[in-house]
């Protein structure tokens, strides 16, 4: 028996999840027999991604992802090592990517149902954050939805909410690549820096201290890469160019204020300007051809074949914050939620 | 000389245009001589839409649609019949329809500038009020935008509101025709009936007697028509099938509300069910090719040859309500906006 820390839904939230998630030290037993499909996993880290705001809700309420269970871990992605194995897919001493499902805990035990979520990656020569961020959810949310949807020209102009974060920091160096014209809004003049010296957008600012609109007017916006949702939107359909288009992505303003929502009002402005919007989610667009020509199958394989080794190369940059030990999950949760912290969010164990 | 009342723009509306019109009598002389390319018209009907109310605005404010002058004669489409002409587009004692541009009076002279918007109808053998309505602005903007934009297949459900007026009776029958299943919100028991016995949808209902979420819920929506836009847009929000369309016809609901519009809380509805959103212009949609198989160049074209045919063969029910004499213009405008009368809108003089 060894201990077990895991990270419980313990309360469901109407705001702010400051008391929603629990850590409990259960028992874990390392020399129990495993079933056909069984495999013992060492977590080695968790990532945090604002998605899971959504999970922590009345089960009743239907939505895109399922619930999170009150008393039953939180689960999302993550890298582990197996540590003892009866299941082919998982093999001992190596190291695997867990796109979802797995418990926010040190030790788990999985079945034959998660080998479809995991990815052998011991091999893959990448720092486990950067494999958890730029080469996982947010790196491939940013990747699929740009090349499927966003299809940006050079020339255009895009506006991209929450540009430093997992999805934005990727997004911006993909823009800047095709030569479109980058307006980067994050939360803090650190991360305004980060953007326009690091990632090369055309200009950032601080959505705190500096006024959207009138940084909008000056730049001009054909696109708009919603990460936040909220008062930025109304101020973006005031603000964006007729025709504009609007990829809705995630909206994190709005995630923690229930009925007490920002309520937009000028959704005039998509007759009066020709405006379309389209919402998405990463999962359904991984099988999906590329939209462009490309000599992959799927707009997974493309990624799978060319971001990873640019990270390698130096030539896309990648921003993580890692938090140290299990227990910083609620607090992690909370910056993250809050725009606190700069980079991609994961836990280190 | 002749006596010629007039409506001008008078002051600029806040909520309801209750005294922004402004009837005067002004002198007219026939017996003027023309210059090269003018000609005199004598009106016979006038329409109203509602998107003449975004013209009533502070002219600083730029939006899709040019402003009323103050103490201008406000203008939109009609029927006139030609009285004297310099201009070889305008023959003398034919009738036109004209699109646009045709000011509120009893006669009026136009220039060659208005050539554009003016349309030989002498042989059209159709009653003014359906030439400016089903065969007008309002048929063209739900014909249009079904062909272009809905693409309904057979099956998929359509919720369409304001679904008797102008737009709504067209395209109500033009999704029938497809097989797609309607429902219909509109504001009075008496229209509930008009949609459900002479326009064929499914179901319609009175939205200000019964439960918009709760007749969604029922019905099902995978397309919605929104000509309201409001609270009523957001009821769609949290009703709609995942991958939901949605066509951004209009939002007369918001109007006449200024900077009290319905704020939309649920727009993180647009991501969780993956929804697309397309505004548009009725007059951008007129020099398309059709987007399914057609002999026709343009949507104008097969719109022309079709739907003027299928009236006169009593394949599509029209209904508009004419009131009498261009004093009336003011009251109609209150009318239309309040959803008070049933059908098109027009003013015969």
């Amino acid at each position: 028996m060894v201990s077990n820390k895991t990270v419980l839904f313990d309360s469901i939230p109407n705001h702010e999840p400051v008391d929603s998630l629990k850590i409990v030290t259960q028992q874990f037993d390392l020399d129990r027999q495993l079933a056909p499909g069984e495999a013992i996993l060492k977590v080695e880290m968790l990532s945090l991604d604002p998605y899971m705001r959504s999970r922590m809700r009345d089960p009743s309420i239907e939505t895109y992802v399922p619930p999170f269970t009150l008393g039953e871990p939180i689960d999302n992605g993550g890298v582990v090592i197996v540590l003892k194995s009866n299941n082919a897919h998982f093999k001992v001493d190596r190291k695997y990517y867990a796109g979802f499902t797995l418990p926010f805990s040190e030790y788990a035990l999985v079945t034959e149902a998660s080998n479809a979520f995991y990815t052998d990656i011991t091999d893959a020569e990448l720092p486990n954050e950067t494999l958890i961020g730029a080469c996982g959810l947010p790196g491939k949310t940013a990747y699929y939805s740009y090349k499927q949807l966003v299809r940006g020209k050079a020339g255009e102009k895009i506006f991209i909410s929450a540009a430093s974060g997992g999805i934005g920091q990727m997004l911006c160096q993909l823009c800047k690549m095709d030569g479109l014209k980058v307006l980067a809004a994050v939360g803090s003049d650190e991360k305004v820096d980060y953007c326009e010296k690091t990632l090369g957008v055309d200009r950032a600012f601080n959505y705190k201290t500096s006024d959207t609109r009138k940084e909008l007017a000056a730049f001009g916006c054909d696109i708009f890469y919603d990460n936040v949702g909220g008062k930025m939107l109304e101020d973006v359909l005031d603000q964006i160019n007729v025709y504009g288009r609007v990829i809705c992505c995630g909206q994190i303003a709005t995630y923690n204020s229930g009925a007490e929502a920002y309520g937009i009002k000028n959704t005039f402005q998509i007759v009066a300007k020709r405006l379309s919007f389209q919402g998405f989610i990463t999962f359904e667009l991984i099988p999906q051809k590329p939209f462009h020509e490309s000599k992959y199958n799927t707009i997974e394989e493309e990624f799978m074949a060319t971001i990873p080794s640019m990270i390698k190369e130096g030539k896309l940059d990648v921003k993580n914050h890692v938090y140290n030990g299990i227990e910083a999950t609620s607090q992690a949760f909370l910056d993250l939620l809050r725009g606190d912290k700069h980079g991609k969010t994961v836990i280190q164990l």
